[in-house]
């Protein structure tokens, strides 16, 4: 018997979110399906965070035990990937420590956010980057994103959920680069609210809008932290912009 | 009435390729349906190439006769696109000379074709890039691909096609370069044979992926393309990789 810790990838354009349910097809679903064909039994998995629907992950991760033993851990990707459809995959898989927890041992997540500048719809960006009409000012986001930086509470950025505890969470890092038309926000934390990646990401993007329109934006991002009212957050970003990128763990 | 030039983005995926056929979904078939919905009346269109079934394409032209003079040429991409479906977009419109021809007026086309490097499937490329397992070595290929520049007969890199003339052609720049695991190759001429971009970049990966292997690759390209023999190229990579990228016109 193995604890075995596996990065997915996946387009989540056809699934409803990562998390399982009855009815529809979700990531979750998939993965257990597979691994169940794999080992002939059920095999529960925990992930280390649950996306949306629509949202893609080239640096999901879960855990698991396994008793196919008999599988060499560098195989056990190819094992797995025998048994799922396109759009999904492991890409890798290591042994790790009994009782490693994909969910609760996760140190920091990385997500990307991918933004396309188009006065015209692109096709071949529909599914994966947020397209927006005119350039922002890059350096003024980024001066707004660096408030994000740092130990907050950040209530106004998260969708609330039942049960939710602390809603403080720490981000080492939030800004946004550009290539040509592309634009990537980046940022990592040692964890996130739900839906914080995209409400931060579309009330970034709605100042630089009001700015270009000329209308003048007075509260500053910090004072928008710190009001701990979802009120205060702009539109949230849609999903299929957002990436899961990489989750660090303790070696 | 006005001649107008188009250019069109679209995704390949879901086409059976550029060119109209009875039975499929193809990009002329829908461009053509949206511009007769538009117009009231049939409108034939001519495009600057035929891109085959799951190629892309960020800068095909397109161009026709427009008697819907009302609708002022920089409103013509959406009065356009809010016909189309969202796999393909009209990007930009212009008004040209009359007589003017999207196909004969194309004085060069720029393709880029997307490889990426990775020995397990990744889910968010496998639409849009040829998965290799191996890093190639970029200097070699590079230097193989040059041979490829100036004007030549192609026929060792054309798939034969009915009542095709000559097959000389003339090809301005050859050359890969990489980003971390991905990998674009450009490549600009005055026109391109039949599948001859997947033609040559199959044969490029096919003589890397050899000496990988350890074999010796003792024809040079140079030599492949003096054979004037479909039988000396490699295999044809396949067709997601490949993007219709932009077409150069006298202006």
């Amino acid at each position: 018997m193995r604890t075995i810790l596996c990065r997915l990838s996946y387009d989540g354009t056809d699934f409803a979110g990562y998390q399982r349910q009855r009815n529809d097809r979700t990531v979750q679903g998939v993965v257990e399906a597979a691994l169940e064909a794999l080992h002939g039994h059920a095999v529960a998995v925990v992930a280390a965070g649950r996306t949306d629907s629509g949202v893609h992950a080239t640096g999901q991760y879960i855990s698991f035990e396994s008793d196919r033993d008999s599988i060499a851990i560098a195989q056990f990707p190819a094992a797995v990937n025998s048994y799922l459809p396109p759009d999904v995959s492991v890409c890798d898989a290591r042994a790790v420590s009994t009782g490693f927890n994909a969910r609760f041992d996760a140190r920091a997540r990385h997500y990307r956010y991918h933004l396309v500048v188009s006065p015209v719809r692109l096709p071949l960006d529909r599914k994966y980057a947020w397209r927006i009409p005119e350039m922002v000012n890059l350096a003024r986001l980024n001066a707004d994103a660096a408030a994000c930086v740092g130990t907050h509470d950040f209530t106004t950025f998260a969708a609330r959920r039942e049960g939710q505890g602390s809603m403080v969470r720490t981000v080492q890092y939030a800004h946004a680069t550009a290539a040509g038309a592309q634009i990537e926000f980046a940022i990592g934390a040692d964890g996130f609210l739900w839906r914080m990646v995209r409400s931060i990401v579309g009330t970034l993007v709605e100042r630089e809008r009001r700015r270009l329109r000329g209308d003048v934006v007075t509260d500053t991002m910090r004072e928008l932290i710190e009001q701990r009212e979802r009120s205060a957050a702009g539109t949230t970003a849609p999903p299929w912009g957002l990436v899961l990128h990489d989750v660090d763990y303790d070696r």
